[in-house]
């Protein structure tokens, strides 16, 4: 079935501004409370926020194989079951109700009323009840990075690397939805004149600039998926900001891995793009050398090229712009991720969440945390306000936007904004 | 509230055989599906399955505050929410209705046959729907015994093992309950002679003899739990197998931890058994020596004395009880993994599951999985029908089970027996 969503020529009778992320060919999908208190599934055109559960039930989806409660569900992962082929149907559908040459809810007043919301009106959660969190390390030039900063620069890739899409196992319940703030977390951590660790607040909070993709249901324990069917499984993307917690980082992950550096809070953008928006925007990736075993060979494009960006902004101040990056830097693409993930016969399930890896690029300017933008702390960034940062402080918030562009439309995922809170204090913040 | 379940001079109208390991003092909880084909929340007596949504309906439970489909569920993971004040209530009524001197259902041979199965006419499921699952790492003689082989003799424990308990995160998706086979996974591994990594069947398929709690709702994200009230927040234990591909898992696991090596399957006795039952069992752990830092001090006893035992039985062929050892081993008890889980804020919830690490004892006949027993395939162990196993072969299959024992009661955990099939053939499996 054809795409007909993404053409490009087509205008919406609902205003989107020339630089929208949202215009009549992005069609996301996101989960959101009413202003009558209803939790919804949604879609969002230009500053328009769409309910789908009320245009279901008003008939607007008739023909298309859908249960009568498919958006009446406080997340997407039903619908995300259904399949490639319905999330088409749907926003094709969607496309053709608010195509500036269809007049059927344009001029139903009483419709439009029950079904249109301004952005202030909504609240947007979570889109997904997120089963498995899997974060990949695919970013050669981040791994590189890492590895000169706290291994060899001669050796800083692990012999791995090169072979396998490296990735560790996350935790669900600590996924929040951009605006939710962020606590700053306390740990073990070993100083580096210490000879016992110390407890207390962590010093070197960063973020992470990643994206994610939700899977649907992919496959049966013990069946792995080939790498060439792999984009069937994959539903769609949003930003991902993989908080982290350096000291605690250094001195617990040996040798299982990061933990509690990283499990005290991540946050996503909540509008889902679905991976059928972003087909205009496929590339070739890195050339991969030496070449992966068989079940990673891939034909064709697979990479994206989605413009990247971080800001900080402290509290009662203006935002500063750290770094800009791309997702097309990443060395291991999505359809080898998620078939290596499946190699082994595990299982992959609808509202799955699978990260990429901090995305850094080539140059000092597109790395993807602070720990590599200032180098452990060695090259501070200014604020507009005179104040250094060599982490993230207490106060500020961190923001991460993404857009894909060429000459005809351009595709956004919006923003995943948090702010760092002080560290929790029983006295105080017991609720 | 008391737990007058736990009364050791109780005895049930139902028939108990003296080494069963769920007399009336155990009242375990799980999931089944009955002869109607309907799943439901029970619980066991003897050799007798009760279905708890049968008695709920009938009104066995009245008085108790629960909603009317608690128990006609899929998972236990709402009775769970509802707290442990709730679950002593149901638990001490299930005492009082089975108890041998109530004569309400006993004679009511119509509830009888409503309510009653025998094992043969139910089929258990995985008895919650696990949310994350974390594994922990705290038995000392494990990870000394991994650093000996694998690292350095003289330096066995890393710098961070006696004051982290040292966990990470597991899959979820692919945790499953006892009597479901288990496939032996594909993937990477780097031969000691090879240059280049090779992919096929793992030849190194191995368990590790683990027991894991279940969580209820426990904290706000941001919000640590005390090391004092974490008890508060387990519901129970149950026996768990963490399959785990040792080839895979070298190539692996640098930097960031076991992956595929342990994602392919892991899986768990069906019957949940409450940490009320478990209070009679009650012991001191191992002296933790340096003394951890203050957020992991407790008071009293936190470990519990459940005696493990695991077998391997070749296809068509006997039992051989390969290991034996002890929950009380662990270094770290439940009381610490949690509050350390939570001390940075990480949200625990109603149906999180997390394992306790491989539990070796002190002796090499208690060691918790094949790679220590036969010390890396040195030491192979024989089978009575004179074959050797230094790992776990195609078609095996291996059992673990757990009781505690005093002089008046013995409480036990059943059974997780799983067989391990041949890798999985597209052209042969594929459905």
């Amino acid at each position: 079935m054809s795409d007909t969503a993404n053409n490009p020529n087509r205008k919406s009778w609902l205003p989107v501004s020339p630089d929208s992320d949202f215009p009549i060919q992005n069609i996301p999908f996101g989960v959101f409370l009413t202003r009558d208190d209803v939790i919804t599934i949604g879609t969002r055109i230009g500053d328009t926020a769409i309910d789908l559960g009320a245009l279901h039930q008003l008939g607007y989806f008739d023909g298309i194989p859908l249960t009568d409660d498919i958006f009446l569900q406080d997340t997407l992962n039903d619908f995300i079951s259904d399949g490639k082929k319905t999330w088409r149907l749907v926003r094709n559908r969607i496309a053709e109700i608010f195509d500036a040459n269809n007049e059927t809810l344009k001029n139903h007043e009483e419709h439009c009323k029950i079904v249109l919301f301004s952005l202030d009106e909504i609240e947007m959660q979570l889109p997904v009840q997120i089963g498995d969190y899997t974060d990949f390390y695919s970013s050669k030039e981040h791994a590189t990075n890492v590895g000169t900063m706290f291994r060899d620069p001669d050796n800083a890739l692990l012999p791995n690397w090169l072979h396998i899409p490296v990735g560790y196992h996350g935790r669900s319940s600590s996924i929040v939805p951009s605006g939710i703030p962020i606590r700053r977390p306390k740990g073990q951590t070993m100083p580096a004149d210490a000879k016992e660790p110390v407890f207390g607040p962590s010093k070197l909070v960063d973020f992470e600039l990643e994206m994610a993709f939700i899977t649907t249901d992919a496959n049966h324990l013990g069946e792995p998926i080939p790498v060439e069917e792999a984009e069937d499984y994959i539903f769609g993307m949003v930003l991902f900001n993989d908080w982290s917690a350096r000291d605690i980082q250094k001195w617990e992950y040996v040798p299982l891995g990061p933990f509690l550096a990283k499990n005290f809070a991540s946050s996503i953008s909540p509008w889902i793009v679905t991976l059928d928006a972003l087909q205009p925007f496929k590339v070739e990736g890195p050339k991969q050398e030496p070449e992966p075993l068989p079940y990673l060979h891939f034909k064709g494009k697979k990479s994206y090229d989605i413009n990247l960006e971080v800001a900080i902004t402290p509290e009662n101040g203006e935002p500063v712009t750290v770094t800009k990056s791309n997702f097309k830097y990443m060395y291991w693409n999505m359809s080898q991720q998620l078939a290596h993930h499946t190699i082994n016969g595990c299982n992959v399930i609808s509202g799955d969440m699978m990260g990429s890896g901090t995305i850094s690029g080539p140059t000092p300017d597109s790395y993807g945390s602070m720990l590599e933008l200032t180098w452990k702390g060695e090259k501070p960034i200014k604020m507009k306000d005179g104040s250094e940062r060599k982490f993230i402080n207490d106060g500020d918030t961190v923001t991460m936007r993404g857009y894909c562009k060429n000459d005809k439309v351009r595709i956004g995922f919006g923003e995943v904004s948090n702010k760092l809170l002080p560290p929790f204090n029983p006295k105080k913040n017991k609720k």
